[in-house]
């Protein structure tokens, strides 16, 4: 669609602190006049007749539909029965690539600064395949499955979101000096897309020696992408750099633009429903999904006002230093974006 | 044997400014009178008959004959023939545990302070198995292989690490809610030893989390246990908090006290025999391995000169900021022993 005309987003609140920061998110869009209409589901797993535990269809039917969502967190189903709920959408929508852009927050005080790159992670198989065996009592073999297919696919996608977002370097994370075969695979797919676009640097790191020197000095860091399970390890990381979990953005993105943005914190049930909760995280997937639909001024003029919010420093939310509720918190970003109109 | 009879070490200098450090290290034993002869061998792979390479029997028969080894860095050989020879002395010898203390040196600038944690790495299986397929051309599978006799092993060994070295907490860490085996298996070994040792704090993490925290706060970690790869990539993480691979000391384990103590930095061709190459991380290799042999008082003394050494700033090497030479930093120490007996 064109850049204004309205769209259904699928809106899954999750659990937790989930419906407090989706609200949270909700009214800023509204604040910022984002031409989106929100479809709300319920993602808790139903038992079918089969015994197995499934997302329900009317939330597969709404994103199946919308081909956007945004999520809040889920809460970690208990016992063994049915794997992770966020596993679960990921596969289900076939989301190929998890993208965590990681940015120094000005006014945000971390031990590093200048902290400008994203991670590009394999979002489908990897040590994520889910095959394991124990093959006598006492030896387990689990398997890390690695596709030319969708090694391809999540660096193609790494060097087009280089090119659109004007990054100069793409590094390909790996350990092929172990894993020949595997990593090797997938090291081979990422030099083969790379020789499309000459106009990119390219660069290949042991990942050991990505986290080495990304504590070091993480603005030698542009573009990563890499197989799933290092993908999970080093956006944490990062995150970790520029604040934690609840300042960074997340989308799980899926063939023909189909995409989930999520907070990727957790749903802090401690302080649930007691308007304390921290909806950054969540209103910066947003602001990625407004540049997804290529809604770009108003993404903008959201982020600014969530930015500038943190960098004056006087209503923040609890986690953020301050003693705000979520509420004033989101008030005041609201503000600032009627101002800045 | 008692604490202060000879002893003889197999040393293998390594390439490159392997056998720089390797001499700085045995100038600086001889100026404390450590009571150590060196056997020093070569492992430079030969072909054998049947075309395979091989570590060369003089060296596999010093290293078994003698039980303790300290080795240089090791070019990684070119082609893909043969394997890492790091990782062929870790099997060969069965050395099950990999342990990198990593402990903030005064006066050494990082972002960080007051780091003192140890990581213990299971160095014998899991990611590294070697076990890989291609299963049709574009599809490949690496085996992660966890079993309980060696998961076992290494978390004894780090309790009675953590015991030995009056260490308050050993972290599990894991993937276990995605590999649900496999480290699943792994954190099932933990649990059991860790009721064996009620006196010790026990904990379980999950390696993403680990990672964010500990770039935002290392002080909260103290020992850490865990599978082979995740070993990896979180020694190198915490290395790079306190200065990098030429600050940090390795030692790998194995049973009835075999050990080979080793610098996991590179082998720095670039400057190799130009006097210019830092060996503190071979020297406090070598200084685990002392402590390891209980020679308690020689460790501390050639530990504090080195550590004073630095935190003067006068007579450094260039990657630790100063302009002297190898050959100076090693006499500044050596005058810094005598100096202190
Ligand atoms: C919740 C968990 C299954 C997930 C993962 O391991 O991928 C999380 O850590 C993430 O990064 O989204
Ligand atoms: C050299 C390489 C094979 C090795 C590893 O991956 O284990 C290194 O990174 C290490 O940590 O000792």
């Amino acid at each position: 669609g064109s850049a204004d005309s309205p769209r259904t987003v699928t809106l899954i609140p999750g659990d937790g602190i989930g419906p407090e920061i989706s609200n949270s998110v909700q009214k800023i869009f509204d604040a910022a006049d984002v031409p989106i209409n929100w479809e709300s589901v319920d993602v808790t797993p139903v038992k079918s007749p089969d015994g197995k535990f499934r997302i329900p269809l009317r939330a597969i039917d709404s994103v199946t539909k919308n081909r956007i969502g945004l999520k809040g967190p889920l809460a970690t189903p208990v016992g063994k029965g049915h794997q992770s709920l966020n596993l679960a959408l990921r596969k289900q929508f076939n989301l190929f690539a998890n993208v965590r852009p990681c940015k120094t927050i000005e006014g945000y005080p971390t031990p590093y600064t200048n902290v400008d790159l994203v991670t590009i992670r394999e979002n489908t198989e990897g040590e994520y395949s889910g095959i394991e065996h124990t093959i006598v009592p006492g030896v387990v073999q689990s398997i890390k499955l690695i596709t030319e297919h969708a090694s391809l696919r999540v660096c193609e996608y790494a060097f087009l979101y280089a090119k659109q977002h004007k990054r100069e370097k793409v590094t390909v994370v790996h350990k092929a000096n172990i894993m020949r075969l595997s990593d090797g695979l997938f090291l081979k797919c990422a030099r083969e897309v790379a020789e499309k676009y000459p106009e990119i640097k390219f660069e290949e790191m042991y990942l050991d020696t990505v986290c080495l020197k990304m504590v070091q000095d993480p603005t030698q860091f542009d573009c990563l992408v890499m197989p799933n399970l290092y993908g999970d390890i080093l956006s944490d990381l990062c995150a970790g750099l520029i604040g934690g979990l609840g300042l960074t953005p997340s989308g799980n993105i899926g063939e023909n633009g189909a995409a989930i943005f999520e907070a990727v914190h957790g749903t802090a049930p401690d302080i649930a429903g007691q308007d304390k909760a921290n909806p950054t995280a969540l209103l910066l997937s947003a602001v990625m999904m407004l540049k997804h639909l290529q809604m770009y001024d108003k993404a903008e003029r959201i982020e600014k006002a969530c930015f500038d919010t943190i960098k004056d420093g006087k209503v923040l939310t609890g986690d953020l230093g301050g003693k705000s509720k979520c509420s004033e918190y989101t008030s005041e970003i609201c503000k600032r974006i009627k101002d800045s109109s």
